[in-house]
């Protein structure tokens, strides 16, 4: 864990709100509450569980630390009972899971770079870390990946991913600039959802 | 492979089981003998895959020991060419399968405990390798795993994970023990069947 | 990367088919730009990574060397503009993609075999290679993933690889048997797949 313990805190901040999106969509497929937690488990730690095991470090956070697995579970059962609450702070999910986007990207591509990774793949494993819980996700529950079909979400993923590539080649890979970077992100991908919103009312 | 040749005849009994479902599911799908084999594979082999990789033992067992691939297709072409036969042993087929849920889940979590996993994580690598061959299976067929449905299979790997775990804990991991907390599983989920097939009449 | 500069000239070469026909099938399913170009990259470097994965080469070459995603992601999108043009020379796009299959299928057998995997894993580790990413395609676009249904292709894949796996047992792996290797599993793939178009008139 790099970064020490308000790290540790953001990422499980990230694990709930990533854990919420998996578990709201094993509801809307009418799973079990097992199916319920599987999916946000994998919605929550799939990303980070692939960046693991790409940079070759076993066993994954996900099975190695259990406030992850513990976070996630938690997160996907209240989200189970708490669900048409859910609907009605979906802009509150939304904002938290583009500040989940952010953050895992980040994380991601560092401990990528600091395994050894060279820069174009650790952007790489920096996006598939972000965006790979909701690829599983929908995976689990029978739907083509929404990542690929909504280019924005992923791309910011990558521009991000890059940006702490760069910070890291210039030494510049301190805190701040890190999460000034994830802020930077969640506030891309905020605008984007929100333009987004009102993309359909513009088309003929 | 902990336990010497009993817990391998035992393992690869597992293997041709889980193997027969991922078959029958193919054949099921009109795939060919290749497709069928396959799904086979990944069916009895997948779990104990997935396993393998998140404790890093590379290559996974599956690869390293000639004797579970041999024993995966030989399966799935059986039961390519039995298939109608297999339909009217489904009975003996599902306590084969429970079987084989309990044994693989309980050599799952006892390597993932040795490996160094914490136990928590090895819980889990444990439940992991007991449904993540059936969870592959559904995926190539195009279903949502069956397991994310059935709430009762999966929550007893879980249960007899943690048992395990408890034992190991104890040093009470034993040959006997652990053979007792396999037997326990099967019981289980052989109960938790027989209950699920009178279930629909109850509800009004 | 065995064999020095021809055998990466070769490798970006079926890399770069590889993510046409991923691409191709991302545009089918109306993905967007981004979609198009991650499943292009999953198709073409899918196979190597799962490979990688379980001969425990940390990270996967996808992610080592840069050229093989700049490869991946190029074509994709090349793939994404010319795609009517690409369906105009959908004959040259099969043989190049059988000719992706053998050298995949080859380099991933040996590189099975170099890392210690015995030869009945390494042959499942080779076909892996050359089968997986377009398992992998099919899987994101919603797909029952062809291969298991198509039976000469993977087919030709097993075979090749048992080949591989035998030359290399003789002391016979050079350039010129691995490169014959390859090209036989080429050509048995094009005949297989004419004879396949013939094959539905046949049928009363």
């Amino acid at each position: 864990m790099t970064g020490g313990y308000p790290l540790l805190v953001a990422d499980l901040v990230g694990v709930a709100v990533f854990a919420a999106s998996g578990a709201s969509a094993g509801v809307a497929k009418r799973l079990d509450l097992f199916g319920v937690a599987f999916v946000g488990f994998a919605a929550a730690l799939g990303g980070g569980i692939l960046r693991d095991l790409v940079i070759g470090a076993a066993p994954p956070l996900a099975f190695a630390d259990w406030r992850y697995a513990v976070t996630a579970v938690a997160a996907s059962i209240a989200a189970f009972w708490l669900h048409p609450a859910l609907h009605r702070v979906r802009r509150t999910v939304l904002a938290l899971d583009a500040a989940g986007l952010g953050l895992f990207t980040v994380t991601g591509t560092l401990k990528a770079l600091e395994a050894g990774v060279p820069a174009v793949g650790a952007c790489l494993v920096g996006m598939l870390t972000g965006i790979g819980g909701g690829v599983i996700r929908d995976l689990l529950t029978g739907e083509i990946p929404v990542v690929l079909q909504r280019e924005i979400y992923a791309v910011v993923a990558l521009g991000g991913a890059v940006l702490v590539a760069v910070l890291h080649r210039l030494g510049l890979a301190g805190v701040i600039p890190l999460a000034a970077a994830a802020v930077a992100m969640t506030a891309v991908r905020l605008i984007a959802l929100r333009r987004r919103w009102s993309a359909p009312v513009a088309v003929p």
